[in-house]
């Protein structure tokens, strides 16, 4: 019965056009709200079960955009998460969600992804293997990683300014005066960790700092949880820590006070990188470096959907710039802090 | 050309059968690791599309379940996507995110539902109206709410066992000693919350006390430092204050602390609920009563699913209890505390 019932009858009884009716289940169609409300009120009265499904086959396009996460406790991902499916659905798009597997095993979801015949894909997990991502370009569906690169071609990808980032830090640690750094890891293989690491040693050799000291964290917070241990119980312990992101910087910070005594920054020192909730939660108080996840997606959404509409053919690189956010969890320069619009940013 | 690649060509290529094909590119079916490395190398090697959506209209299964949250910042939220996500893709089903706007309005994404026939819909939002829930289920389309009811009929909802929680709640502060009691509420509309007010406040009815402080928060970690800040600069402040998740006692505890420089809890005991990852960080050590995730995605996926495959008609109630999980921010009973796999939970 409802099968039968056609956008005609719904345009009738709803007394507009049979376009309104088929832009009010078009994603990303305009529509004035008050035809939407009665098209609605019609359709649901009929019965009436639109297809974008058919309409897809048609067009050759699903309106999906795959979207592969993982590491949904850091809360960068879910931030992530929440703006991609508002602005894919302002764009006329909706969100298949795959979450990838722990091990980062991408074997199982490519044939999901090809069968789902989703129109662009967006990779946002650091763990993932690019495999997945050279995978689905060579089968002709764009792709765009968010938070970390690929190696292959004709992938696009958008990241935090990593390597600026990651100087800023360094550059912010010397002022503050501090004399033994140590790095906390996240994943090794993931190029965002691979950046962060390079550019803050690197910094700090040309400041003269040949040692620095390294504990892998793995991105989780037991891994550390148990870094702090190692590194804060040495006889040459650390005066300031730099960890690969927020979510291992607050376990970090929890570990050197509650287990271990210490007090920060006076001890120690702690920065961490994303700028995530948690780190203006005033027991962290986390100096920072900020992901601005807003502009990432825009230029990640702008990417993909230019592919995907034919406006451009090329990959995109993007690497966007954010602020080194000035807190208390390290010690503060005696110059090279500004407020801006609220926050306090290092500004040497 | 790669339209033209048919599942014969890859089955011939790779060496296996025709059904062994169809299997790998079919939501949930069953394929041995090594079968199906052969088929995804022979189909990348053709260029092969499957296409489920062509199934799909086939079949009358889109095999999508629209999921509809908000609130990301709330971490009970993203490991409850992330659940689903993994179990609905385990049972063959992919979900399709849609993001409620923060006013809960739901009239826009109706018609996007229905436009992608999804085979079901599972609202996961605390603060979503429940109309979205009435129209699908008038469409014929399967329901469930999380951590929400409806006083829709047909609609099949799992939420904590509440009422208990927050009973156990009141048990354990007046066990604690505690004497003047406040409630820092949701949104008041929410079920969720309504639920716990009403238990809570109607347990210590109970034991005499009559007179319950009462600030709303509205779920947000801004209203909840504002309740704080209010409640706590009383001349009669309370000494147990129950928030109505742990998004909120995390920013009750960072003001009483760091705004107003009392101690938690010697000056005051907080309890939250949810018992999310941020609860067991040492900064906060909540106490708070868990809402078992993994139980309550499994119970929705079975509601939902064994509506959409036939094997169920009705509308499924399910109240999932969690434990009272004892940590630091409240005053401690003498009794009445057991340690059962690690945790200390009450079990007067």
């Amino acid at each position: 019965m409802a099968g039968r019932v056609t956008s005609v009858d719904v345009a009738a009884r709803a007394g507009v056009s049979r376009s309104a009716v088929s832009r009010c289940f078009t994603p990303g169609a305009s529509i004035a709200p008050e035809t939407r409300r009665k098209v609605t009120e019609a359709a649901k009265a009929l019965g009436y079960r639109p297809n974008a499904i058919a309409r897809s086959l048609i067009a050759g396009r699903s309106r999906m955009i795959a979207v592969v996460v993982g590491y949904m406790q850091n809360q960068f991902y879910p931030d992530l998460l929440d703006r991609l499916a508002r602005e894919l659905q302002a764009r006329g798009y909706h969100l298949l969600l795959f979450a990838a597997s722990p091990e980062g095993d991408s074997d199982a979801l490519f044939p999901q992804i090809l069968a789902y015949q989703a129109d662009g894909i967006i990779l946002a997990s650091a763990t993932l293997s690019s495999a997945l991502a050279d995978e689905c370009n060579a089968a002709g569906i764009p792709v765009v990683l968010i938070n970390r690169t690929t190696d292959g071609t004709g992938v696009s990808s958008v990241t935090a300014d990593n390597v600026n980032g990651a100087r800023a830090v360094a550059d912010f640690l010397l002022a503050g005066g501090h004399r033994r750094f140590a790095y906390v890891a996240g994943t090794a293989a993931s190029s965002t960790n691979q950046d962060r690491e390079a550019a803050f040693r690197g910094r700090l050799a040309e400041a003269g700092i040949g040692e620095v000291l390294r504990e892998d964290g793995g991105y989780s917070q037991e891994g550390a949880a148990e870094a702090a241990r190692r590194l804060l119980t040495r006889r040459d312990r650390p005066d300031a820590v730099f960890c690969a992101n927020d979510h291992m910087a607050i376990a970090f910070m929890d570990a050197a006070r509650h287990a271990l005594g210490l007090r920060i920054p006076q001890d120690v020192s702690v920065v961490g990188y994303d700028d995530v909730g948690p780190a203006r939660w005033p027991s962290y108080a986390l100096t920072s470096v900020e992901q601005p996840v807003e502009a990432m997606v825009d230029i990640a959404a702008s990417a993909l959907l230019d592919r995907i509409e034919g406006r451009e053919t090329a990959a995109r690189i993007a690497r966007v710039p954010g602020a080194l956010v000035v807190r208390s969890s390290a010690r503060r320069p005696a110059a090279g802090i500004m407020t801006i619009d609220g926050r306090d940013v290092w500004t040497p």
